[in-house]
């Protein structure tokens, strides 16, 4: 029995940890890859093509867009980022889940025309814990704290879009949430159909 | 936080063994109880008031129909079968999830009018491994057997109503499966809304 992979979309505010729990995840599931997001932006000296991203030109980026082979794009800084489809596509067909790292306002695009998504928002156990975090990345100014603070809020509020909202107390535990979220989600009805049309169509 | 339970719907063909199912799951959680259906049979000589059903008479059953008390009934043999709401709707207040382990037809009623469940069918291997079990049993004779195999395809037919299929090739995996269901679903958004409210509001 063949069965499709899940595409996974993983959101969370800036300090939620959803990267750290990403690689983690990656780790302990060999039936799972990451989305590899496309950019314009110049590659920093340790990261590769097709492994932290499809680096691409203006024109190439804007072929992408012309030919509608992005999930979702969007341009920060004069930069533009997005999600190409076929590897994703060829990825779900191999019966491998996606995840897609991705904000809240690309997620909430794909969603506004896909329905096969399923959907988790990362949370913090409060506020304080987040600015915590923020002060002890030690990088980031009290201007860009505050910023990031009320992003984070914005992006809280948009959770209701989201299938689950998983709590990132300590990283094990949001790991081991979202493994059982897939380990359900891999028994929904849709994905055990053709199981189902068997058992009754045979002996 | 005071967290909702929720409704779970359980059903399987006669021999998918979700009687032994439940009642494993039950001695592993605490969370969770079972639904004690109402009825006009006769007790047997184990059975107890309250624990493995709700004894009643004809006209004090027909009342609980007038009052509009039971989420579904049946009439099977000249007997009433039902499931009264009250106890259901005092568990899910106090934060227990009540399973409800019921037949295909009576499950399909609660889903017509009833959105707030999570619903679980459970699935034997293959007809031939039903076989092999209702054989098992030994006290029915062919003729029967012939009779609940032509249901169990009947039931299968139906399993597009429910959220989930749990394939129970053996009993602790399935319990296992079912208790990732209900761990997953403890994460929906629907669950966790308070929760998030709670961040974005307080500091």
């Amino acid at each position: 029995m063949n069965k499709h992979g899940m595409l996974i979309i993983l959101s969370g505010p800036s300090g939620s940890g959803k990267g750290t729990i990403v690689r983690q995840l990656l780790q302990e599931r060999d039936d799972t890859v990451l989305s590899v997001s496309a950019t314009t932006r110049s590659p920093r000296c340790d990261e590769q093509e097709g492994v932290h991203y499809y680096f691409k030109t203006h024109s190439e980026f804007k072929e992408l867009i012309k030919q509608d082979a992005l999930l979702e794009y969007a341009e920060y800084n004069g930069n533009y980022y997005g999600t190409p489809e076929e590897p994703i596509r060829q990825h779900l067909l191999e019966g491998k889940n996606v995840i897609l790292e991705i904000e809240v306002q690309g997620a909430e695009r794909i969603m506004n025309y896909r329905s096969d998504l399923v959907t988790i928002f990362i949370t913090i156990p409060t506020m304080n814990e987040l600015e915590r975090r923020l002060h002890e990345r030690g990088s980031e100014c009290e201007d860009t704290i505050c910023k990031r603070m009320e992003i984070a809020r914005r992006e809280l509020s948009r959770a209701f879009r989201y299938d689950y909202v998983v709590l990132n107390d300590e990283v094990p535990l949001a790991v081991q949430r979202i493994n059982t979220i897939i380990n359900a989600e891999s028994m929904r009805y849709s994905r055990m159909e053709n199981y189902i049309l068997e058992v009754v169509n045979n002996a």
